[in-house]
């Protein structure tokens, strides 16, 4: 697939020994061989990892400048004062000599354990590692998406191709997560970790707008856990490469642009979802005819975070009322009483009541992989799609000891 | 234990048929045999069962002449529209008629599955039964109780004795709870179920502070897995036939009653905990020196409800990156760099930091079954203790299949 990246963009990842599988890849850096114009979101969590607070800060820096993204995982350097800090602006030090680009036009993202210094001698070498692969223009996509898998148990990857005018122009995004998902990302302010290359020419105030639209629909409305990280972060990179003419912040260009943009986005939101850790579904809750957004959103999360929900789903049951009882505990106001729910096609319930619909049939669409849930509020028109997963003794067995 | 009940109450319970388990009581009465006083506090849940919609209303109408509770397990009446309503208003009449008290007099409540209609039938027969009971003055305390239960493996049930002057009175508590656990009760708005019972006189206004500030450090200080459930309700009775001079609003006769009442919510709100759905431990949660009681307890119940913080305690993990990722979630301004943090007495992080501790000390005090964690915010003099359970596969177990 090292055909789908946009032009100008080298990326590949390496084993540098934070991870004790010496298959598994543990430092990735994206490279871009002319400067781009970038945009991020970051996690909201008042507890932000070092890699954030400085990514943070270089995004304020500089526009469009931007060369690279360093990555780790096994470590969040996360809870690290000051040395993390320090640790941080060195793995971008390293990366921009590595390359030959400016320290100010690198950025930093890790995930992995919360409250432990990083291991600098390993970053350095893999960092040296890494950039010499890259200065050979050489491309490994797996190897750097796999760098930053954790509880991944599929790399997620979304390339699009669209044309702007007469010319190609593509967005590639990858993300990782599984657990410690529910993003709460805010401009200029998500572990989750998406990082979005394109090869189009926009301008930078579209690039924020697109990316503040499309990680409100994607990221945003994705739960696993209901832990927000201290780590999530969002960064596109657009390079120019493309040759189009530049898209603004309205128009059909910058349309299509963003339409592009929340389908990577939304792509990979799903993947999140349904790679949970230890879900055995992915289950879609499409929240409808809701007063807005905030509404809708907050009455999603609440059933998506429910674990009476959740393990009843993991037990096929098609138990709405543990649906219904999420919503009200959600603190949005809404009519209980006007409310509709389905499984699937099931009706399950109308006006806040139960009503009769075959037991075995909503347990077999319950047997599928992935679920849909339609929780119709009747209370105004605002629909809004949110993606999270079934709770599973997986996802006990995964994180009773995650540390070791 | 039946000589612990305050003067004048009688409490029974009988298997009418809504549990499938003949040995399982699933409908209960507790009878004042002289008029109460009462305070309440009902689910702030939007979605609120019959019999709570029904209790508020009968505690509005009345004040002073109360005689009755009747409760069942097995069907929570909620999400049944009119139906549930008259459901619930024809199980406080059949008490009332059973017993020879007015309709008025007796409070409903419900615990069980979302969305059922009740099988009035028996029901009926059940009350009948109980009030017949009743009548013949028999109180058999561990069959009400048994009554009320769910998924709780033991019976909760808290007495005291204190002296008002030269009087001595009783507060006799009960609760049953161990799944939908996240109370979040509001005057005159917990399926946390407790009913509280004294023989004290106490004047309305200064039962229902007395409760309201009961509440306030107990049952919204427990949760079990977050989710709120549509029938909490914490009901407390007072007959006045201890003949102390009544208790008003302020002073040591209040400070006492408060004191006992408080000690009899907060030992029900840890037997809770204690028996979560699945748990393999009390948790307590320390929060120290915070801003004051909304943050405290926001915080704490973010903790609380952290899906990665409740597996890594049931994994004896001591990943105190979680508790401050989980702190730095609640959306409460703190500063993470003064926040210390101990597991028992074992200090895991200072300054927001990693400090240096036995890993093998912290396991081994991790497999107690009650344990401590202290968060100390050091950002004000506010503290609260916030009690909870780990997370563990048997949680899943039990909710996977709930309802069959």
């Amino acid at each position: 697939v090292s055909n789908k990246l946009p032009k100008g963009f080298i990326i590949n990842g390496v084993h540098c020994g934070l991870a004790k599988d010496r298959k598994k890849n543990d430092l990735a850096l994206f490279y871009s061989q002319a400067p781009c114009s970038a945009a991020g979101m970051f996690t909201k969590n008042k507890v932000k990892a070092a890699p954030v607070i400085l990514s943070m800060s270089v995004l304020k820096k500089n526009s469009s400048r931007y060369r690279a993204i360093v990555v780790n995982s096994k470590n969040a350097n996360a809870c690290t004062g000051n040395r993390g800090i320090a640790d941080a602006k060195k793995m971008c030090s390293l990366a921009a000599k590595g390359l030959g680009v400016a320290n100010t036009s690198v950025f930093a993202a890790s995930t992995g354990v919360i409250g432990k210094y990083m291991d600098m001698g390993k970053i350095s070498s893999g960092i040296s590692e890494a950039a010499a692969l890259i200065n050979r223009k050489t491309v490994n996509i797996s190897k750097a998406v796999n760098a930053i898998m954790t509880t991944d148990t599929f790399p997620k990857i979304v390339p699009r191709t669209f044309m702007i005018g007469a010319k190609e122009v593509k967005i590639w995004g990858c993300a990782k997560g599984a657990g410690m998902i529910h993003p709460d990302m805010a401009p200029p302010h998500a572990t989750l970790l998406s990082f979005i290359l394109t090869d189009a020419l926009v301008s930078s105030k579209a690039m924020n707008r697109a990316l503040g639209e499309a990680v409100k629909y994607s990221f945003n409305c994705v739960s696993v856990d209901g832990d927000t990280s201290t780590n999530d972060t969002c960064l596109l990179l657009a390079n120019g490469l493309a040759g189009n003419r530049i898209i603004g912040v309205s128009g059909d260009d910058f349309r299509i642009f963003l339409k592009n943009l929340m389908a990577v986005t939304k792509d990979l939101a799903v993947m999140i979802a349904r790679d949970g850790e230890g879900a055995t579904k992915l289950v879609t809750i499409k929240m409808r005819n809701a007063k807005n957004y905030d509404n809708a959103r907050a009455m999603a999360a609440a059933v998506a975070t429910s674990p009476l929900v959740k393990t009843a789903l993991f037990g096929k049951d098609a138990n709405w009322g543990r649906i219904l009882a999420a919503c009200g505990r959600s603190h949005v106001a809404f009519e209980p009483s006007k409310t509709e729910i389905r499984i699937g096609n099931i009706t399950v319930a109308r006006k806040g009541l139960s009503v009769r619909f075959s037991e075995s049939s909503a347990k077999k669409y319950l047997k599928n992989k992935e679920i849909e849930i339609t929780v119709n509020l009747n209370c105004g028109n605002y629909d809004l799609d949110y993606f999270t997963c079934d709770l599973s003794f997986d996802y006990i067995s995964i994180n009773a000891d995650y540390r070791s």
